[in-house]
Parts: C-alpha cells; sequence; structure tokens
C-alpha cells in the first residue's frame, strides 16, 4: 500500500518518539523539549497532547485522536514523516513502556519503510518511577511491571504473570489497573498477590502523578479498597520486605529495604 | 546515636535525592537540575558526582565516597541536613530503583528522624528505559527487572526471580549483570531464560547510555556472549514475543510488539 511512498519530491522527513513523562513541564527531559520544539507536526491522543508545553505547539500542526486510536496515530505520523516533515509523536510517561514507541517500530517493518525511515526514540520519566518517587522508595528491589489492560492481552497471560511476581516475591507495579469497563481485575489481582503476601504488606496508589489533581496514598494489602482506583492511577504492592515508613509532612511512605540493615546493622 | 541531633541552633535543613538520569545533561529533569543548583552540599558516589552538571558544583561542598560505602554517604547527608544545611544526595539512573531512595529513607527511620527530616525523592530516567529507547520498545509490553547483585541478596532469591520471569514470559531487565567478582551469574540467568524461550529471542545490550563511551547491540539469545558485559551494562531478554527488526542506520533493534497486529490487522 503506502510503501516507500514520496511526496512532492522531498525526501523523507523526521520521526522522533518522545517521551513527556508524568505530565510537569519540570519533568520533561531538555532532550524531548528541544524535539517538540523542532518538530513541525505533534501527534498523539489528546490528553497527552495537552501536556505539551504550549511554546512547543504554538504554529505546529496537531495531529489528536481519541483512545484506542493508536494504529490511525501512528499512519498519520508515518504519513507526515514521508512528506519530508519533522515529526514527533508523543507518549505520556515513557514512550517505551506500553507507548507510542513499539508501535511505531512495528509500523515501519510493516510497512516496508525500514531503510527510508529510522525513527528515534527519545526515554522519559515513566509513570512508574514518577510514582514510586512519591510513595517513598518501593522500587529499591527487583521489581515486575504488568498492565491489567485485556483489550490486547488474554487475561490468562495477565494472571500468569501475577502469580509469578507474587510467588517470587516481585515488588509489582500495576499499570491500567481499573477503569469502568475493567472493574474486577485489580480485585482479582491483589487477591493474587495477597496469597503470598502479608496482609500489612504496603500498596501504593498514586493517581494523576505531578499534575494538579496528584494524590498519593499508603495502604495495608487487607485494608485496600480497588474501588478508589481508576484508569489515570498507578498501584504499586509491595514485596515480603517491604513496610510503611512515617513521614513527619507527607504522611505515610512506601520503603522496601535493599538489604543494607541486615548486612550493614544500621542500628548500631 | 545521633537521633535528634541538632547544631549551631539551626533548625535542620533540607534533603533531597535527586537522579541524574543515564549520565547526558540533556537527560536531566528541570525539577533536578534546579535541585542541584540549590544545594549547598552535593552528596554522593564519585562516578554520579563527575555527571553533575560543572556549573552546579562550582563552590559547592561535595561528600563522595567509593563504591560500597552507601551507608557512609547517607550518613554524611543525614548529618549536613541536621546541621541545617540544603543537602543533594545524587544517583544516576532514577534513585528509586535500586539507587539511593531507598537507604535515605531507612535511615532517616532507623535514627528516629521522621519528626525531623522529610527527604524529597525527584524521580530521573532510570537506566532500563534510557537502555529500552537505545534498542528499540523491548518494554511495550509486561516485564521484570532484575539485578543480579548477590551483595545483599542471597543467589537462590535471584534464581527464583528468574525462573518466574522465564516462566511467566515477562521481558527481563537485568541489572548489575556482570563485574569481576560476578562473572558466573549472568551466564546462569541467561540459560534459565533460554530453556523457556527460543533461540531467536533477541538479547539487547546497552553499555554507557548515553555518555561517552556508548554501546549498544542486538543478539540472538543462542549467540549471545556474557563475556563482553560489564558492570556499566545493562541486558534486556525478549519475552516470546519480541523480535529483532533492522534499521538502515542504527542496525538492528528489538521490539517487544503489544498485540496491535493481531488486534488491528496492521497487514491490511
Amino acid at each position: 500500500m503506502h510503501q516507500g511512498r514520496r511526496h512532492g519530491g522531498r525526501g523523507p522527513g523526521r520521526l522522533t518518539v518522545v517521551s513527556l513523562g508524568p505530565g510537569s513541564e519540570d519533568l520533561i527531559t531538555p532532550q524531548c523539549l528541544a524535539a517538540l520544539e523542532r518538530a513541525e507536526v505533534l501527534v498523539g491522543y489528546t490528553p497527552y497532547l495537552d501536556l505539551v508545553p504550549e511554546a512547543a505547539k504554538a504554529g505546529k500542526d496537531l495531529v489528536s485522536t481519541g483512545m484506542r486510536h493508536e494504529v490511525d496515530r501512528a499512519e498519520a505520523a508515518l504519513d507526515a514523516a514521508l512528506d519530508g516533515r519533522d515529526v514527533a509523536v508523543v507518549s505520556s510517561g515513557d514512550a517505551g513502556v506500553y507507548g507510542m514507541a513499539g508501535l511505531i517500530l512495528e509500523m515501519v517493518e510493516t510497512r516496508g519503510l525500514r531503510d527510508v525511515l529510522d525513527p528515534e526514540i527519545m526515554p522519559g520519566i515513566p509513570a512508574l518511577t514518577a510514582a514510586a518517587a512519591l510513595l517513598g522508595a518501593p522500587l529499591t528491589h527487583d521489581f515486575a511491571v504488568i498492565s491489567l489492560s485485556d483489550l490486547l492481552t488474554p487475561w490468562p497471560v495477565i494472571e500468569r504473570r501475577l502469580e509469578a511476581a507474587a510467588q517470587a516475591d516481585f515488588t509489582t507495579a500495576i499499570y491500567n489497573p481499573r477503569s469502568r469497563r475493567r472493574h474486577w481485575q485489580l480485585g482479582k489481582a491483589l487477591e493474587l498477590l495477597a496469597a503470598h503476601r502479608s496482609p500489612d504488606t504496603p500498596v501504593g496508589l498514586v493517581r494523576q502523578a505531578f499534575r494538579q489533581d496528584q494524590a498519593v496514598s499508603v495502604h495495608r494489602l487487607a485494608d485496600f479498597d480497588p474501588s478508589a482506583v481508576d484508569m489515570v492511577s498507578i498501584v504499586i504492592v509491595g514485596n515480603a520486605s517491604s513496610r510503611i515508613v512515617g513521614g513527619r509532612f507527607g504522611g505515610d511512605r512506601m520503603l522496601t529495604p535493599r538489604g543494607y540493615a541486615g548486612k550493614y546493622d544500621l542500628d548500631k
């Protein structure tokens, strides 16, 4: 179909996948900001384009689409780059973590464009570590990252991964934990984890990290209420060593010790 | 011991754990750069302090120590903050991923300082997603992150996690893959993964991501040579769907499809 298509006699343009981080301008790297400023065309899911600093959007062609139109966005980005334009595809968080980086590379391959377009992927702060920083230090030891979205992954595969993370004592970060259509999966996931964890295991919930409506809370696994969780949340369940530590100003925090206390005798 | 200690009649200062990202200045967030510029005292492992931009170091007190002196660094940082100073503890990558964030929170608790010091943790680009961006898009589906360092973790725990990641088909990112003292573990880890993966599974190796001596390569699991790996490398082993995709300019890349092709019929 579009294979190798060129327009207007210009050579192919530039295609960059830009990571916006969690949503605050001061968490966008200078590398990504420069790519946004340089681009002529910005392509992204509408709420992600909203995260692009205004100065980098002014005078640009914006191609935005709704949720689950990732393929349309990727097509539009490739077409604009083939037209010779400088195109930035934006993702929130890190574009490589459940983001657009994979789909862009996949479509370059599928459309037979690997000798024409060579997309650059720019990393960003993933929602995962943004949430972790707000919670304290839950990820200082081995961890697993699992999405509960079963749109593209059969639920039994997700369940097998939750079970493995529970058994092997991974701290577990859960993406896409809950939506109106996906209302029972988080409860089931917590049940699978609880079978291998103490009821006191801390569960961190971060909603809208580093955005205006940010909410951060730490709970006991036995008390955690999944119905408080929505699509723009990340849930982090501790491992067997994780514990809740108090803080004067910020309320409870979640800590997964790396093992220093045992090794170095911190209580000297 | 030092519980609640104060010096010179000043109140406690400010303690910030700052993430430097992989090592390039244009991957340090404005938030972290501002914290470095504001700080009076910078504390870190010597090679990490080398990553702090010169302008942010000028005129500062620098407290640097060698490897495995994390506890000394954390003590020094807490002492300086108790002295009323503005202290930044620096980690490369994201300070919450095998970094200093956990140890700082742990020592605040151990020393009974939770009503005195409330460290702020600032996220950064983890080595994990920096490496992923250079490799292509290996992390677009569920993944596990495992350190092979057995200084603080018994090897059987590490092995159990590798086995779980292999069985449940997680893309697996390996931190601290190999050093002079830790020479056999990576070979063993790859053997455990290979028992559940095709010989064609891509393995990505990134050394010194976004630094001067950066080296990026993609291999078949069956051909991968662990002896090429060192302490400043990250290894990412794909899941059952990961594959090698070609690129014109950058050589082979590693892609873990999220499943769009099956769902949306990309070959239309």
